[in-house]
C-alpha cells in the first residue's frame, strides 16, 4: 500500500491551496509524508521556476518550507494525540510566521528535499524547523510558527476587498 | 511619460525570474516601482492562487515580498549611489534572509499592495522591511537581508544536481 501525503487527508474544502492542494489543478501539489518524527517533501521544480540563472526563485523554496511546515505541524499533531494520519477530526495549521535562510544557491534542475520536524509545541502553536537539501547539500533552511487553524477560517468565505 | 519598474531595468539574462523577470512567460510578473525613499509593489493575485478558501496562500506572499524587496534594494543602491534608476551598471540583489509575519489572512480577490524601504544599509547588504495591505489593513510584514548578487551568479550556469 502507498502511504497517503499529509495533505490529501485534508478535508476537500481545504484542498485548494495553490501550494499543496490536491484538487488545485493549477497548484504546485506539494507532497508530504511522515517518516518517523519528521516529514519529508521531494520536488522538482518546473524549469521556468527560475531566479537567477540556473537556479530557483527563492519564492518557491518558501511555499515549499510554508506548506511542508504545516503538514508536518499536522502530521506532529496526529503522532501527539496517538492516532493514525487520516483519521478524524483532521488537524489543520496555518502560518503564522515563516523564515527561511537561503544558505546556496538551489539548482533547479533537481529534485528538492525538504525534511522538517516540531521543534516546540505549546498549546496551539508548533515551531517547525527545516532543511531544504539537494544530494544531501543544505541550500536552505526554514522555520516556520504554525497555529491551528481557527474555526472561523475553516467555514468562513473571505470579505471581498 | 510611464516610469519604469525596477525588474524592468535588470539585464536580460537576469530577466527570467519566475517572480519579476520580464522574460519569464509563465511568471508573475511582479512589478515595483521606486517612490521617493521607498517602493511599491500592486498585484492582483489569480484566484488559483488561493490558499484557505477565498484567501491568498503563503508562498505567494512570500514571494512577493522576496523580489519586491531585492528591487528595493536595487532602487536605493541607485539613491545612494545619485544615480537614475536603469543607469549602468544595474545593481542586483539576492535574498540572504526572508522573513514574513502573516498579520491577518489576505483576501485572493483584492489588489495586494506592498511598500518597501531599506532601514539598514552595510556594504553589499542591505535590510529590506516591508508590508503588504489590502485597501490599506495590513496582512503581512516581512523583512528580507539582502546581498549584491555575487558576480559568479550573474555568469554561471547552475551544476546540474
Amino acid at each position: 500500500m502507498t502511504q497517503m501525503a499529509l495533505q490529501d487527508h485534508y478535508p476537500d474544502d481545504l484542498s485548494h491551496c495553490y501550494g499543496c492542494g490536491r484538487l488545485n489543478d493549477d497548484g504546485l501539489r506539494i507532497k508530504s509524508f511522515w517518516e518517523g518524527d519528521e516529514a519529508v517533501c521531494h520536488f522538482r521544480p518546473r524549469l521556468y521556476h527560475t531566479g537567477p540563472p540556473g537556479y530557483v526563485y527563492g519564492g518557491l523554496i518558501a511555499s515549499l518550507v510554508d506548506c511542508h511546515s504545516t503538514a508536518t505541524a499536522s502530521g506532529a499533531a496526529y503522532q501527539r494525540d496517538g492516532r493514525e494520519p487520516g483519521t478524524e477530526p483532521v488537524p489543520r495549521y496555518v502560518t503564522a510566521s515563516l523564515h527561511v535562510d537561503f544558505r546556496k544557491p538551489t539548482p533547479v534542475d533537481a529534485v528538492l528535499e525538504v525534511r522538517a520536524r516540531v521543534t516546540e509545541m505549546s498549546g496551539r502553536k508548533m515551531i517547525v524547523t527545516s532543511t531544504l537539501s539537494v544530494d544531501g547539500v543544505v541550500c536552505a533552511e526554514g522555520v516556520v510558527v504554525a497555529v491551528e487553524m481557527p474555526e472561523t477560517m475553516r467555514e468562513a468565505t473571505a470579505p471581498q476587498a
